[in-house]
């Protein structure tokens, strides 16, 4: 049966997670046998979202009334007088499919479109995500099942389509601080006249993605619209992908794995090209970085994931290059929205001060790019990149784009900074690309944009005891200290050796 | 930093996972950098929580309050003037192992010992939960990580000791509706003088579980101190698990595991053995239905799992020995907490209508544990344990048992049944054990004690148009009516054939 309740928003977050409260002694939960975690289908309008119910008693709630996390209030898109129908949620049967996967039946189309379609339409609680999640990490999809939720990622949200035949993307598959090279790249191909419509994603495990990074900078939830007004007018955008529902079933699980800390092959590979098919790509190039501490950890890892990500868009219609770089330590100094944003702003601008090997990889991906889509010959894409950089015109070309998003803007500092110091002189001979990101986020960084590391220690320079190693950046006093307190409990984020 | 605050009371039941809410504009938030989904520890007095973070815009706090959910606030042992100390909880250092085995390392003890640790202290959150499930789940454990695993969770909590050198213990895999037989068992062998202390669970993915059903009859959660009060009196008892804290990390395993409906042999072994491990038993006796619709599902699968358990008890020091029984359908009449314990008193009264199935698999497995104990020498197990239930001993041994856990009671009865009428007549060739399940968790099972099913049509049995296959109970005409939606949508609960 259904039920007709008052709205009532509680302004609690729970983290994306729609979440319905009911009165456990009012008519509803009585009549339905509703109990917490039971799962609710809420109707507002048109608008109809499945939500986790908990269940209160006391004073919050009245027994005709159905309150709503922010999540839920937000998807109903209620207001102060909304009128909300509450029944059961209907049984979650794609979620069968899950569990054969689990037990050893590969994912087909039907399955992964039905697992997918499900969790787009926000109908798989969180603990469903995990365990479907779970179920595709540590190389359990093989090639097939892997185009399988690629395409079925694809297909639903929207799909963009471009009057250009050649349409680039880029991708960077991360794991290696600071590797800001999309903000690069992206300007120096538009200004070759390429079209670019790069979506980013937030940060998922790591200090700072591409759209956090960029959105220290100018506006980048800015919607499909926005989007393709900007492309239109610029030739290329850098916007977060989570704001035009551009395989928006990839959004929902980069929620749960970012918690997790969990990622492989088979999602690494449907979550990239399932966001470049949809926002419709042509020919993608993406930067696989290989370091004992970074994402990919060997070159045999990169060989395999390069094949499995080339062999998937094969499949399913796209280009796809892969290059695999160096991984070996952080790129640029700043590790950190902000921080990173400076960095960007020092190469197009061609300061003094300008991150050479940020630069140098950005180049050489802008090249590969130019290349792949036939813009430059084969060998004289550097040629080409090299030029529209030093000349400036990538730099007005960002400026132009930033325009078009909403407005360049300056990044914001932090106002709580502290120098860690050489303990040990030497030269520096290995660099824990994962510690400095866990220092990074204990910082605060994404969420604080300003928060992150500035890193003064390259592989192969030479310290003094009491030189700088990093700077820590922080918003408050209470991150700081819990940052610091990592960081004098690790006994090798730089390895130095004497010479 | 850590941060003193007023506790508050929300009323807010989180189905067990400890919630904390803070105002967003408060100063620890704003200090701390906390966001929703940021695991805090908190501490009251001596008592130390894990839980998730809810961050509140509004009036529901004020910025010197920290809002507890039910879970929260039980397991702080809080009043309405506590103060509660909140800081940043410890990163989950035991989950890398998790990650690991996703990614094809397996669980060691030191890594099965860490991740038991943090999931019984409540430092796992529920999709971390889930990730290990589904990490472990489909054959991904085997033997030796089946014994890291059981070893690891009968060591966390508490472990009893009797004085007997002999202490039995039995268990049944499950997916059979009705098979109640603990409830015979547990008295028949009791009566013979033997110790036998059985916890049961709830029911995970079942309409009910043994616990469920005995506590329509008499109290069972009656804690460790009130378990040994009633074995030592009476010889045996049938008491919830979860009040005993035995193998605790099996009962939070198990609140995320059931609405997943995700189980396995590693999963199954670790969970049944730990706790019998716990419980101080010396000898094991194992049911396993085999059957289409069962849980397990083919002698093979009967025969794997029966190695796993006696090879995992081997080497953990418990007797195990498991019997394969027939699987195909329903056990008795009764589907569902009450229904199942009317069948259980009908066959311990020797009443004219007691399902005469329930009593011979009830008979069949007191024997082998009378003689696995030694209580009877082989093959004279099934007649004392028949003189034993036909002279009424085990009936005045079972009053005796419920009057020691707090006093015998009189099953409910629900207001709400339907009887579903045979569509076609013939005879009955199959039954689904787990639409019939799933039929009476519809109507309420188990969480409503008198919801369910009775069912009346057997296999071989001859059923003429229009006579009752099954009556559905519920306690609310919205239950019943959403059970009746499911029967109506089902075409073969139960299939016929013409004869």
């Amino acid at each position: 049966m259904a039920y007709v309740l008052q709205a009532r928003r509680l302004g609690i977050d729970t983290y994306q997670q729609p979440v319905a409260y009911l009165r456990r002694d009012g008519a509803v939960c009585k009549a339905e046998g509703f109990e917490a975690q039971s799962r609710v289908e809420l109707q507002c309008g048109t608008r109809v979202v499945a939500a986790t119910l908990n269940v209160v008693d006391g004073a919050l709630l009245n027994g005709q009334e159905v309150g709503l996390s922010e999540a839920a209030w937000e998807a109903l898109g209620a207001d102060g007088a909304a009128a909300v129908t509450v029944r059961h949620a209907a049984p979650l049967a794609s979620f069968a499919a899950v569990r054969g996967k689990i037990h050893g039946r590969p994912l087909d189309d039907a399955a992964a479109q039905a697992i997918v379609a499900d969790i787009a339409g926000g109908r798989y609680p969180d603990i469903h995500l995990a365990s479907f999640i779970t179920a595709c990490s540590g190389n359990r999809l093989d090639l097939a099942e892997t185009i399988a939720l690629t395409g079925a990622m694809a297909a639903v949200g929207q799909r963009m389509q471009w009057p250009s035949p050649v349409v680039v993307d880029k991708h960077c598959v991360g794991g290696l601080p600071g590797n800001r090279t999309t903000l690069l790249v992206v300007p120096i191909v538009a200004a070759c006249g390429m079209t670019m419509p790069k979506t980013s994603s937030r940060a998922i495990t790591s200090p700072a993605g591409t759209a956090d990074t960029m959105e220290t900078l100018a506006p980048v939830a800015i919607g499909i619209d926005g989007m393709r007004r900007v492309v239109e007018r610029e030739g290329g955008c850098i916007v977060w992908g989570g704001s035009v529902t551009l395989s928006p079933a990839d959004d929902v699980l980069i929620r749960v794995e970012r918690p997790l800390e969990l990622d492989s092959d088979g999602l690494l590979v449907s979550s990239v090209l399932s966001k470049k098919l949809a926002a419709g790509a042509s020919h993608v190039l993406i930067d696989i970085p290989v370091g004992r501490t970074a994402k990919v950890r060997s070159e045999q890892a990169a060989q395999a994931l390069a094949a499995r990500l080339e062999a998937a868009g094969r499949a399913l219609g796209l280009a796809v290059r892969c290059v695999v770089s160096d991984g070996s330590q952080p790129v640029g100094v700043g590790i950190g929205p902000a921080l990173e944003a400076m960095d960007v702003l020092a190469v197009l601008q061609n300061a003094a001060s300008a991150p050479q090997d940020l630069r140098q990889r950005a180049l050489v991906l802008a090249a590969a790019v130019l290349e792949l889509g036939g813009r430059a010959a084969p060998g004289a894409g550097l040629a080409l990149a090299t030029q529209v950089l030093d000349s400036g015109t990538a730099w007005a070309k960002f400026q132009a784009i930033c325009a078009a998003q909403g407005g360049l803007r300056e990044p914001p500092r932090a106002p709580c900074t502290h120098v860690l110091e050489a303990r040990h002189s030497g030269r520096v001979v290995a660099v824990d690309n994962r510690k400095l990101a866990t220092l990074a986020k204990l910082a605060g960084a994404p969420h604080a944009a300003a928060a992150g590391v500035r890193f003064f220690a390259p592989l192969g320079s030479r310290l003094e005891v009491g030189q700088p190693v990093l700077t820590v950046h922080a918003d408050s006093p209470g991150e700081l200290a819990y940052a610091l307190e990592y960081a004098a409990a690790q006994s090798n984020l730089v390895t130095v050796e004497d010479v």
